[in-house]
């Protein structure tokens, strides 16, 4: 499987990300081979509310890379339940002309993994691609608060897609989505209000000191237009990156995080498993619960058994 | 200051909660001395989606206990953004003709802690209203996702809100909120589309098989009509959660919920500060980046190092 993903092989490739979306034990073992090969890809986060036509505008973009010549995967992360976990859109209903191009890879993943928060299939997924040889790879994501923070943590590029109708909600989205856009495009641009949309955030801009001034643009995903110049400024901000030396700095971040969320996702279901589950355990919670003991006494007690260095003093 | 929050005083109770917030390691040894005087209170959840009314409706369910002599605690966990992390609403907005009642103690809270998901402070804040001798504390919530689910979680009634109007949007309501509800709200009662909003909780509801079936009712919160029969219900929902022996169950889960999260948080802060600043990490992380070595490799070696029962087999 792993000489099949490096040399691009469209089932390989498929079958992979199953093994890693099943959180198989061999899907480690297969990442870890495939590391080696990966560092190549440039990754660029779409992100935005519902209806803001997210999968267009990443569906035009493809295209403008395909005419380039470039290989691009698209990984569509779909909102799902925190109960049911499964992506609501299909692969099959996304990009159908597409789907016959060798060059371009399309796969949904859930948003969250078990514990909440960005889904590790998301990371790992783009580690498959990135092997794979696709040089762009995109991360489109519904809006929905700590997601589209991840994604920012994980994309060197992050596009904000809106629409002019948006106005109203500009509160929610100056508190959250303002500070994580590299790129904003007001989408839909031939509707009523566009101007006005591209200088809220403009004005939002000016209240903010960055050493990159995101550029604001304007598109009709549907309608092509709008797009080359989304292309132009996100090599542009690439240019950026690379020469500013923060394309590295991110990247570190980035496998800062992956590795804390790792630990921490390890940590967590092995607290459940091994500790939780015993009857040691169910004793103790007994005896919080008839107030013979308190919760703080006994989570000392659990650092100390366990991760007593959580309680040692720093240096 | 125990003695004082025990005693129900209105300004020992604030400084403990501030505290908490302030996240004080004498909050933990105050929180140690009052867990032996908590266990009574009835928590109860209120979420919905913004707009929803679920501030008029709090308001108004708190006035009906009033009436029957009860001490009502609020805390209303304000959605934040991811960046800043402030409360947007402030306590003096919101319940006026409740602020001079000693009966009442309102307080708002952040809705995420510094790990993402809800904030430590609003179990910890429950406690010390518990402590206080409030009898029925209602924690009241932004519908925004994961948050939600924890309130479930920590709530012994969830009451979910809703309004005619949000029909629309009845696709996102089902795929989270429908499971979460013990009781459905359809509140300002008198605009059109109630009865069919009603019909398509209740339809919803039928989908499932529940031991306890959802009441769904509807209110016009700012008239004060139809809340008496909510507080019925919540009552209703109380004595069957008893009578089943689910509230134990309930409350069990919500303390193992609270024992992980801590440790959990523990755990998260301290890798960063023990093991993620270390210069032996960066080192890591420098040949992981140059491809020299790969993050699974250096993710157990972590937990070898660090927390080798994780890798212990079970049993």
């Amino acid at each position: 499987m792993v000489q099949g993903v490096i040399k691009g092989q469209t089932r390989a490739i498929a079958k992979a990300i199953s093994l890693i979306e099943r959180e198989s034990i061999r899907a480690s073992d297969l990442l870890r081979e495939l590391f080696p090969h990966t560092g190549k890809a440039y990754l660029v986060g779409i992100t935005g509310p519902p209806g803001a036509g997210k999968s267009t505008l990443t569906n035009q973009i493809v295209k403008v890379w395909r005419k380039q010549g470039k290989k691009v995967g698209v990984i569509a992360v779909d909102p799902t339940s925190p109960f049911s976990g499964g992506a609501i859109l299909g692969d099959r209903i996304r990009m159908n002309d597409l789907n016959t191009d060798p060059g371009v890879f399309i796969r949904s993943l859930a948003s969250r993994g078990s514990l909440g928060g960005l889904s590790p299939a998301v990371y790992d997924t783009a580690l498959i691609l990135d092997a794979a040889g696709f040089e762009y790879i995109i991360i489109e994501t519904v809006g929905v608060g700590q997601t589209e923070v991840e994604i920012v943590e994980l994309a060197d590029t992050t596009v904000v897609v809106t629409v002019p109708e948006a106005g109203d909600d500009i509160q929610t989205f100056k508190a959250g989505i303002m500070e994580i856009g590299d790129l904003f495009v007001v989408n839909k641009g031939d509707r009523p209000g566009t101007a006005k949309m591209k200088l809220l955030i403009e004005n939002m801009l000016d209240l903010v000191q960055l050493e990159w001034r995101p550029p604001v643009l304007v598109s009709i995903a549907d309608k092509g237009e709008g797009i080359e110049e989304i292309v132009d400024q996100i090599e542009r901000h690439h240019q950026y990156l690379a020469i500013s030396a923060r394309l590295a700095q991110d990247r570190k971040k980035a496998l800062i995080k992956k590795i804390s969320q790792r630990l921490h996702n390890l940590f967590q279901q092995n607290i459940i498993s091994k500790i939780f589950t015993s009857s040691e355990f169910d004793q103790v919670l007994t005896q919080i619960l008839k107030r013979e003991s308190d919760p703080f006494t006994e989570i000392d007690r659990l650092v100390q058994k366990y991760c007593p260095w959580l309680y040692e003093s720093n240096e």
